[in-house]
């Protein structure tokens, strides 16, 4: 008799994303006429730049004559793109990954998501709070995080490491010893980086405990302070123990694109057994590789245009960013992030819970976030925005913001 | 301390498609004159059809102005294209699916590998031999499989329905009681073609068994006797037990475009539990839709031109499928499939291993194939040709085997 993986059945509610989209639909449905504006999900409202729609028409076009007609990829990436990712991301950056370490993919949530596949269902697992919820939800359909406890509004068996504003949202190295630790920097949700000091803290951690980090670095474009490392490959050891997520979405407007990478390092072994073979040998069973034309607008990316107009985009979300985050201090919130990030940390006011700050951004001003809880516990009390929207739509949001006195 | 998933460490030899393209490259780095033709891989050689490189032109355009872009795709797939699916592939044949069965992915490859992830660790799954290795593997991998045996050349705890001349490479039904059962017709490898009859019986043994049947159907468009089922929801029952996937990869030539989906029907429950449920918080989880610009691509396929210029593509592949098996057996060979199937089975000559007719056939007459024993243990004995390639290229195939005297 058939039966179903019942770590399904541990896994909280629906995903946060859908909850809101369900809850706006709703809110839409009973106000026809409401001019609402989302600075919740995490997507991009700008176009894909010249330069990748270029490459796209010509990649089209390859696709058209048997002549130059793409079919299977190859399963890692094609050399063309992952050369430039190594050149680029790395080289040029003075780190050492060649482009045979990188894997292409349709984007850091499904690497970030499949990767846990390659460790044992036994390993401890620590990851932030407030956390991207799919590196938690991923490992509890592993059966790896427990049994939920709802009052601590935990799984039993994860480890947990607070980011709060007194630790500056960068979590301290974390007691129990785990196997697997997932960072994500910028962050998402927080919008608040790491010092390399601090991340070579986790390194050297990692490295005496032989625990492995899984090191999300998918806002990387955003960082403005040049003493943040883009990369934690720019810690000394990381490549001995440490996994990297990229991607395109942030940084060059891909959410509708798919495409991503991960980087695992030759160096990295666990008893001996290489993470690169293993993670090749999952990309080779249940991946085809991504489109064709859309790693030729990855490609894109790296050209000098594609360059110049991807670092605009990001240029200008930054600033909405910084004009989020100063209308909001101005309305007396206190905020945090948003300088090396495309997110907005705000701390609820009057100690209202993250979900009834939601309601009344939502009934009161007509703008859309996520309420922190839905990142965890620790995140409650807390409310994500995003600079992803519009100029325009983001200083109509301060506007409503500061004329709707909510504090 | 980290340690890998052991599953991974009982996976036998590299993926098949891998080693064999290691194989012809080496040949080809010693023989840098031969002019080899592929029959091997089963990608597709014709380029995209017109309707679908305009969808793709139209849909890339799209995406250059904020007013048109797309961003994150719904988890599920666009419902213009879940739409079109129903109504032209289930509604059009009488088959009551509705479009929000339908998930749409990035491929059957990944969908067929990802399945499993829904269902029991301790499943046990009943695969068809010779089999499309994806099925095993991703079965190893989540320790569902148990030891390779290397003397039976088997998983101990997978049981394999043996697919033979004798039953005219349809399984019987399984005598110990599987959890999950794998089928795929027309049948990769053997080309061979599932009455409903005998799908009927299938179902018939899945009701009774509270078994579920994972449908791969990926080649139905290739299927030219009308008495042949496309889907498994023509059999009745289906719907209470059986999950059915399907690719734009062979009816459309999207194997660098990368397009796929699965029908889990609303009434499919295990104890109560919604499959359907379960596969949409998987796909929520790890999965962020697939391309807007391929869904767009996906559509046209449906369109009055798509749909002719699609099965003109279709109609000349099966015209080198009869074209092969015919030169084939006028040379002398067995051979089975090639009817409903772009796929040709034949038995290798004088009692020959698999591997054996690969490199013979590699070196005498410059031809790649699919060894049979790289699908299974019953798949030893035979060999897999394609019939992807270009009618010249087939037509020069077997001329080359013709004048070789291979027997």
């Amino acid at each position: 008799m058939a039966t179903v993986n019942e770590n399904y059945l541990s896994l909280q509610g629906s995903y946060l994303f859908s909850t809101i989209a369900k809850k706006v639909r709703e809110y839409e449905e009973t106000h026809p006429d409401a001019n609402i504006i989302r600075l919740g999900i995490g997507d991009v409202t700008k176009p894909l730049v010249p330069a990748v729609i270029d490459a796209l028409h010509k990649a089209v076009d390859e696709m058209s004559s048997a002549l130059t007609f793409h079919g299977y990829a190859p399963d890692l990436g094609y050399d063309f793109l992952r050369s430039k990712i190594a050149e680029n991301d790395f080289k040029a950056r003075g780190i050492d990954i060649s482009s045979d370490e990188i894997f292409v993919s349709d984007g850091a949530k499904s690497d970030t998501s499949n990767i846990q596949e390659i460790f044992a269902a036994d390993s401890k697992v620590a990851v932030c709070d407030p956390v991207y919820p799919v590196y938690v939800d991923s490992n509890v359909m592993a059966g790896r995080a427990g049994e939920f406890d709802s009052d601590l509004m935990a799984y039993k068996r994860l480890i947990y490491m607070p980011c709060t504003k007194e630790n500056d949202f960068v979590p301290e190295l974390p007691k129990e010893t785990p196997d697997l630790i997932y960072l994500c920097f910028p962050n998402n949700p927080t919008g608040m980086a790491i010092t390399k000091e601090r991340l070579q803290g986790f390194v050297d951690y990692a490295l005496k405990h032989n625990a492995v980090i899984l090191y999300d670095s998918a806002y990387e474009a955003y960082i403005s302070d040049p003493s943040l490392p883009h990369s934690i490959y720019e810690c000394a050891g990381a490549k001995e123990c440490a996994i990297e997520f990229r991607s395109f979405s942030k940084n060059a407007g891909f959410t509708g694109l798919r495409l991503g990478f991960t980087v695992v390092p030759k160096d990295l072994k666990l008893s001996g057994t290489s993470l690169h073979s293993l993670w090749a040998r999952r990309h080779g069973t249940k991946f085809n590789g991504a489109p064709y034309i859309v790693q030729r607008a990855g490609e894109a990316v790296y050209s000098p245009e594609g360059k110049e107009q991807v670092k605009k985009q990001v240029l200008d979300y930054l600033k909405n960013a910084s004009f989020l985050k100063a209308g909001l201090e101005k309305a007396g919130f206190t905020v945090f992030g948003g300088e090396n990030s495309p997110y907005i940390w705000l701390k609820t006011p009057n100690d209202m819970t993250s979900w009834d700050f939601f309601d009344l951004l939502l009934s009161k001003v007509n703008i859309v976030g996520t309420p922190g809880s839905g990142f965890g516990r620790s995140g409650e009390g807390y409310f994500r925005l995003t600079a992803f929207n519009t100029f325009e739509n983001s200083a109509l949001a301060i506007e409503r913001i500061k004329a709707a006195s909510l504090l």
